[in-house]
């Protein structure tokens, strides 16, 4: 977005900003301290709406914040190929990770392992046994689960968690549409395995955005990030793309774009 | 338990001390680690296996270190009435905080409200709706859940939570003899309201037990904390009195009384 005008001392007409903001060409904005200038406009401005933006955030903030990962342990990411997931996913290979994703299509598990580096991902619609499914990918259990998905895949995954293992819990998408959610039986293992589960937002991070911003920049330069990007032109194409999100068919971020310079 | 015979620097024939072992006479120890000296032989030895052991070692670690309270928080205790749980209700009145606990029995509830100073307390038998009941406890909500029960009981705190808190993930009592575990349903809350669940093990916190022993201690002579305990004479007891735990019939930190001096 691009000031057009401005009260605060902050920003000056002309300066590119992102913020969540609504679908519109123009808005006003009261709560200056959830806006944040652009300072790399040589990258896709777009990219401020994802991997330099609020999914950016969240994942490195969620990652390094939350899950507190360490060199050589086992990464876990469900929905792995969604805005956050794939960005979690790269960060936990730069920080020398095994990493290991779940998505819902073979496309998308396949971009995992070629595009994005995972070292393994499999498509969850095809597993019957997801618990069986996780104790082949992670032998010897896994230490961090980035949880996107909620449910039954937090139930398989469980007890597959190490000792002393954490859970980012990001998201639950798998339940947001359900009447009655699904059960999760295999809580215990918390006590057991002295589990860390913890979830959080992306303003719990806004104190550190210019300093992500700016490393996420540098990886994003140097090519050891990579990253997607799914757009529709128009708000007439928002609703079917907003329903993509939960049917497993957006490949990459999804944008909607609303008004191009 | 009395050292009799020691081929280690730190013990000594006649130095009481205090572990995990068995149900026995004599005991033969191989992992030192795991052996304290009692270094309070004025207050009376069986607390070693309560308040000052285990129990009172689990209560402090888990709710200074892992449920970190502030002055004013909310704090909910299941199974309160345990070793475990009357202590941790205690240590929440002392950092000032405002505290509700469950129990079995409503001989447990009176005694949780008169002898060990809780705010409040609720026969969780007695009650149709446990979110309902916490709801009317906490109108504000929990800071704090002391969670010793698990299934049914921490579906009913979750939305009961308040944003940022924390579970303190002791211990399922309500799950161990389960064929197949309750589910949880709510654990998206974990996400939307930023909780933080972590179990933890008494081994955890063996490094800060003589400062631990230290305070708790202090707290018993000041009267500040008070304790009871249920002993039972001699190994033909012991079948029984495990059964009392799983019917909630133990008043205070199940004991059997194998040898006496």
């Amino acid at each position: 977005m691009k000031v057009i005008s401005s009260g605060h001392q902050d920003f000056n007409a002309g300066d590119l900003v992102w913020g969540i903001t609504g679908w519109e060409e123009y808005t006003v904005i009261d709560n200056p301290e959830t806006l944040f200038k652009i300072n790399h406009p040589e990258l896709p401005l777009s990219y401020y709406t994802g991997i330099l933006g609020m999914p950016g955030l969240t994942a490195y903030g969620g990652f390094f914040e939350v899950a507190k990962p360490k060199k050589g342990e086992y990464v876990f990411i469900s929905s792995a190929f969604g805005a956050v997931g794939q960005i979690v996913g790269q960060l936990a290979k730069i920080t020398g990770c095994y990493v290991v994703g779940s998505a819902g299509s073979d496309e998308k598990v396949n971009l995992l392992k070629t595009k994005f580096g995972f070292d393994d991902a499999f498509n969850y619609k095809k597993e019957l046994d997801l618990e069986a499914t996780l104790k082949r990918c992670f032998p010897d259990g896994i230490d961090i689960y980035f949880e996107n998905v909620g449910g039954a895949m937090l139930d398989a995954v469980l007890p597959n968690m190490r000792v002393a293992g954490r859970i980012a819990a990001c998201g639950m998408i798998s339940q947001y549409n359900l009447e009655q959610p699904e059960g999760v039986y295999n809580t215990i293992c918390i006590v057991t395995k002295r589990l860390r589960m913890q979830g959080f937002l992306v303003f719990d991070f806004y104190d550190k955005y210019y300093q992500i911003e700016e490393q996420i920049a540098r990886y994003l330069k140097e090519g050891k990030v990579a990253y997607t990007e799914d757009v529709v032109e128009g708000l007439d194409a928002a609703p079917a793309a907003l329903v993509k999100l939960f049917t497993s068919s957006s490949i990459g971020k999804q944008l909607v774009a609303v008004a191009r310079e």
